[in-house]
């Protein structure tokens, strides 16, 4: 049987938000020993990725790669209703997605030494975000 | 028991199109109560996304940010062969991706408010895309 | 009940490895003859992508815009202590992803005719890969 939770995230505005251990103890408190954990974020102008969580710039630095790939505010645009950073958030959204799933064992996710997840707010001001996790055994 | 569906979509030429209904539908009639369900495309020229429902200039403007990442004909392609739109589809395909979970509970999908599921076709003509889409409960 | 594996790969420096054949054995040779397999890479300098299998042109093109989409050395990177690929593979395995999720049946992947699964090396040397696969029926 599936195991579901739902979690909400108050974000700060842009940037990432590290969400492991939050996952982790939903991880080791379920029934299910082994499996696949899916993370699914229920917006369209936020993001969840896997990256380094050693080094900070790692994320800094994809900030400033996301604002080439997706600039706020583009001429280009014609979503803009709310704001510069509207239809930005949406194209960030799109590049670092909203769905992952992550492999458990024994309790415990199988990530890397180096691997975070992460939650990325992709609009500039906070926001309540709601995520389900979902467990897979 | 996992529980498959073949479905088949006629696509109309570069552009997306949703598919929201169709998935839910198959998740309503489920036996699976609550679970995961994947969307997977056999193909790698279009691509999966989630994005907003609301709007559709949304879309547009995704359409335009694909055409930056990965512009048709790009001199520096060397896979060309089925036209300019080639090389370009596939690379918009890597950046959408082709297989998408999203959680579902009491034989519904829990997408947020202003969530989509949409087919982004890549090649400029439209073809017939198979789907391949996969319950877990 | 899941089914765990985990896959060392090692690579031979930047660029990408097909992995489709390795994903179909383990399936192959599952108790579970319906389902989803995950890939899951332990790492945040490589990725996991599906692309075209028949020309290797493609996967010329896709790093071409890799290239563009996360240079090498770029000036406005803070994070550079292993080097000029050091923030670009983080960059690049953000686009591509950790994580893919591809459907099986009667012990066969469910890929397109023209689907590869492979393990995309985004730093510019060869190294060991360590790759978890959960299949779930």
């Amino acid at each position: 049987m599936a195991e579901q939770h739902h979690v909400a995230i108050l974000t700060r505005g842009r940037g990432s938000l590290e969400i492991t251990d939050d996952i982790a103890a939903l991880v080791r408190d379920s029934e299910h020993r082994h499996g696949l954990v899916n993370i699914f974020v229920r917006h369209t102008s936020c993001g969840l990725a896997i990256t380094e969580n050693a080094d900070a710039s790692v994320r800094r630095d994809l900030e400033t790669l996301m604002q080439r790939w997706a600039p706020d505010g583009d001429p280009a645009y014609h979503h803009d209703m709310e704001g510069d950073d509207d239809m930005a958030a949406h194209a960030r959204s799109l590049l670092t997605g909203v769905s992952l799933s992550v492999p458990f064992a024994d309790g415990r996710l199988l990530l890397g030494t180096w691997q975070g997840i992460y939650l990325f707010e992709h609009r500039t001001h906070g926001l309540r975000r709601e995520i389900v996790v979902t467990l897979i055994g």
